[in-house]
């Protein structure tokens, strides 16, 4: 057990966030989104010739509830770091000491997600929510272990409700915090050995998919490996009892409200095969769309977690952008279920928030024509004849 | 014809200086790409993981023959602009005074070009090389009008073998002259009113394609239009006796040496079908290459443009990098034969150089990888077995 108090039931946080996070979360907003499109129509370039990124524009529009949006300057990265008790179960080569070697790493600024996020001037914080060791403090790490990593999702339950309630509280306190420093973008990252099992079976019990089609490679295993995997991911299903009617009663349908009961169930899916990081990315997410601060989400794990908080309160995803496709099977199954396009597709499969980071400059540049570009009328070019 | 002297005549330029520009590229250095790869396997993330991005960054490296490349910025945006006699056949809607509406747009900053540079970065040069009407002069605006648009190549030559080396000086010379301020990557951008129509029919010429599988919708035209618009080109290669054997004198065969054959081949079908602004892209192309300086191209114009320039030296490609994947047809033919992978997929089909803008982050991130990554070794993270 952690040595420190668990973020869930330190002093300083709000009774019940959870609760009031979900209950300042609101959907779109119809009149900007109309506005935003019209808007798109009168600049001088022919109609629908920014393909995704007009869409972006408009989405931005809705979920600031203004036309043009905020430009999403600057960003924010938060990668949310935990350790796997299925990690046990030998459905990687990677030894677990590598999430508390990759933390170090990010802390010292030496990996993938530190070089990108100096590309897209955008911060980096790393949030211990359940890494399987004491680390040592560092400029740039917060603290908020819930527990020395899950227990093994292949056995039971990965975490209990009040621990996926405490990594949930932790994302949206850290998803408060950078909007309050100033961040008007939050980008979600992840570090975990073994992460991309839990996100297999996360999907696979909101979306209904098939183990064997969500279980995907991760950052590289072998055949034998890949199979032990899928039945583990299937062995997870079994043991918490997920099967797909359960899924039904958590995943989100298109418009429909947030419920009680839905979020019960969310919560028993999330606790029983998620991880604390995929946790504490649904609070982020929540935290992001509560604050109406855009959110992209990084790769399967991102997708995992967005499952989730969509489950949580379905409005949470018109606040979401998806930053990438990644090389994970079962990603593909999260967009779709999310009515997600990712907007860079460029067979990545390392997380920490990298193809988020990738998309930010991406976002920016859709969000950036609805501040600067000339009318037809302002710039005096001639309109193609309809 | 023009009231100024021609670019490709005056006296400041060198004489031959698409000759000497020729005779300067060279090919990527194998010992920088062997260098680049390795180097990649050693950095903290899973072998392959940035998928596409490593693929970019080896490239880089090749073409500056160095490892680590340099950072590719800033960058330096080039809209050439120039018209077309093909618009009298009625292969658009737009009428042909856009063109010269748009360039006051650009030199205004109100372009969506505009709005994506200053989100990269990049400075912005608009490129005379052949707009139909006399423009004013305003910073930002560079003149090298080889003639009041071209002659219409469904009738005959779009241009004489003179014009098209013209405008290929005016876009080494411009190449030139931004790398000499101080740009660190090239964009290419364009504008010109029924340039697509010249695109299909350079694709047609160079690659072998179909007229029917090459010609797109443009900007948006409707499927009378459209018909007609794949016709045009049908004859343009009719009338100008561009049949498939031409396209393979011309076409660079991987690995082949140009030769003197291939490039008046090469000329030959740039005059016959392109559009002085492709001329012009095909020589800034060149112009970046024989400065080692990358080259990101834009859509369906720049991948017509660097046929012409990969049939004029092959190694010149070797310095390019696709920035993004047009929605017109034509590009995808363009870009195989190019052996290149956009970077960004939107459906965007504006032109101007915006995909090439919307990549230079993504390159600029890859690049950056190299430079400021850590290994394992120097990291202290544990590698996973193999």
């Amino acid at each position: 057990m952690p040595t420190e108090t668990p973020a869930g039931a330190s002093d300083d946080r709000p009774a019940g966030a959870l609760a009031e996070t979900l209950a300042a979360i609101r959907p779109a907003d119809p009149r900007a989104l109309a506005e935003a499109r019209a808007h798109q129509d009168r600049l001088t370039k022919p109609r629908g010739s920014l393909g995704a990124l007009e869409d972006v524009a408009v989405r931005l529009a809705g979920a600031a509830a203004a036309c043009p949006p905020p430009m999403p300057e600057p960003a924010a990265l938060a990668i949310f770091a935990a350790d796997h008790g299925v990690h046990a179960r030998g459905v990687t080569p990677w030894p677990q000491e590598v999430t508390v070697q990759m933390v170090a790493n990010f802390l010292a600024g030496g990996a993938v997600a530190n070089a990108f996020a100096a590309q897209a001037g955008a911060s980096v914080t790393v949030v211990d929510v359940g890494v399987a060791a004491d680390l040592p403090d560092a400029p740039g790490l917060r603290r908020h272990k819930v527990a020395y990593g899950t227990a093994d999702l292949s056995r039971g339950p990965a975490m209990t409700r009040e621990q996926a309630v405490a990594a949930l509280e932790a994302g949206i306190a850290v998803a408060r915090d950078l909007v309050a420093a100033g961040a008007r973008c939050l980008i979600t990252g992840d570090m975990g050995i073994a992460n991309t099992t839990a996100s297999a079976a996360l999907i696979c019990a909101f979306t209904g998919a098939d183990p064997a089609t969500a279980t995907g490679r991760g950052t590289g295993v072998d055949d034998e490996t890949h199979a032990r995997k899928v039945e583990v991911v299937r062995e997870a299903l079994r043991v918490n009892d997920l099967p797909a009617d359960v899924a039904r009663d958590a995943a989100p349908a298109g418009g429909v409200a947030w419920s009680g009961v839905r979020q019960e169930a969310a919560l028993r899916v999330l606790a029983a095969v998620g991880g604390l990081e995929h946790a504490a990315i649904a609070g982020f997410v929540l935290g992001g769309a509560a604050a109406r601060v855009p959110v992209i989400l990084d790769g399967v794990i991102a997708g995992a977690a967005a499952l989730a908080a969509a489950a949580l309160h379905p409005a949470a995803i018109d606040h979401c952008v998806a930053g990438h496709r990644s090389a994970e099977p079962g990603h593909a199954a999260a967009l779709a279920h999310l009515g997600l396009r990712p907007l860079v597709d460029l067979e990545l499969r390392l997380g920490e928030g990298t193809g988020g980071l990738l998309a930010h400059p991406l976002v920016c540049a859709a969000v950036r024509v609805m501040h600067e570009v000339a009318t037809f009328d302002s710039a005096g070019v001639t309109e193609k004849p309809v």
